[in-house]
């Protein structure tokens, strides 16, 4: 399998957390996302949205968008709750994080990053969308270790993924103590 | 079960649509979300990010996200594919809906419908957005009669929520005569 990715997006390292994690073999093929390298006709030929993260299984079927090739790679692992309901939250977390949180925390910090942009001169509604992003996080820590269960699932790996960079875009993280711990948590496991 | 929506919001029909596919009796409650009634403290209490759809099963758990209370409604139904990569590529639709469709889509027509803008005035990036998910999704129904597979699943119901009324936020599907075709295929089913 290869994996067509870009170490600067968390998108793409979700699909490398996961990998390493279940001993999946791959060869990543780094794709510049800053350079516009997804939006190459020889990658649009592979994956029509122009996008990375995504996967070229080794019978040449593609799959893109990360938190489906994740779910993809997971099944049958314990990064899936065997229980129905469990799973639905954890589905619950993984689209809330790609409508609520991704386009807010993400965005921010490649702007500021990657863009040139100053903290200040962020968005106002983008930056209050990622604060009650993170809200909603800490809120959820607050009563909880794991965002699903009493251990690590596919809904922590995709939060985590920006949420590790919520302060290059300016976020604090110093006020918020469960978002905190739980950093360290994951990030004992994921690497 | 209850569901907690607003029939004005695609997002909302779609946990409707399955229901009514699968047979599923629910009650209904209508909440208002051009009132803000979605962010009441009565709702938040029972649904924290304050959006519809939601339901409530009889037990009191909730679940949140038009596509993971899909998901979790359709379980073992003819509405999810049972081949593994299938699935892989009905949940790739499922998160491009909510990133690259929705986002769009159903903003555009909220502003032009809900919220008296005109077509004209609509954020030009974000009638490129959506002319961009659409030219996606014409040219993938250029060559398949379904998003997933040779029959409909939860992806063409994604899809179709907001694309039904895609005309109402200014976007022409008279230029569009897969997605035309499709839409009717998908009513012929979904209503």
């Amino acid at each position: 399998m290869k994996i067509y990715g870009d170490k600067i997006s968390g998108n793409c390292l979700k699909v490398k957390y996961v990998c390493d994690l279940l001993n999946i073999s791959y060869n990543w093929i780094d794709v510049d996302v800053v350079a516009g390298e997804a939006k190459r006709p020889e990658m649009v030929a592979k994956n029509a949205v122009g996008q990375v993260p995504f996967i070229e299984l080794d019978d040449g079927r593609t799959l893109s968008q990360s938190n489906a090739i994740m779910r993809f790679l997971s099944e049958g692992s314990h990064l899936i709750p065997n229980d129905g309901y469990q799973r639905a939250l954890m589905d619950q977390w993984l689209f809330w994080e790609q409508y609520s949180h991704e386009t807010a925390i993400a965005v921010a910090r490649f702007q500021v990053r990657f863009a040139g942009k100053a903290v200040t001169e962020l968005n106002e509604a983008l930056v209050e969308k990622g604060n009650s992003a993170l809200a909603v996080m800490e809120m959820h820590l607050s009563e909880a270790d794991w965002f699903v269960g009493d251990r690590l699932s596919l809904a922590d790996i995709a939060l985590f993924a920006y949420t590790q960079y919520a302060e290059e875009g300016g976020f604090s993280l110093s006020s918020k103590p469960f978002i905190t711990a739980w950093l360290k948590r994951v990030r004992e496991v994921v690497q």
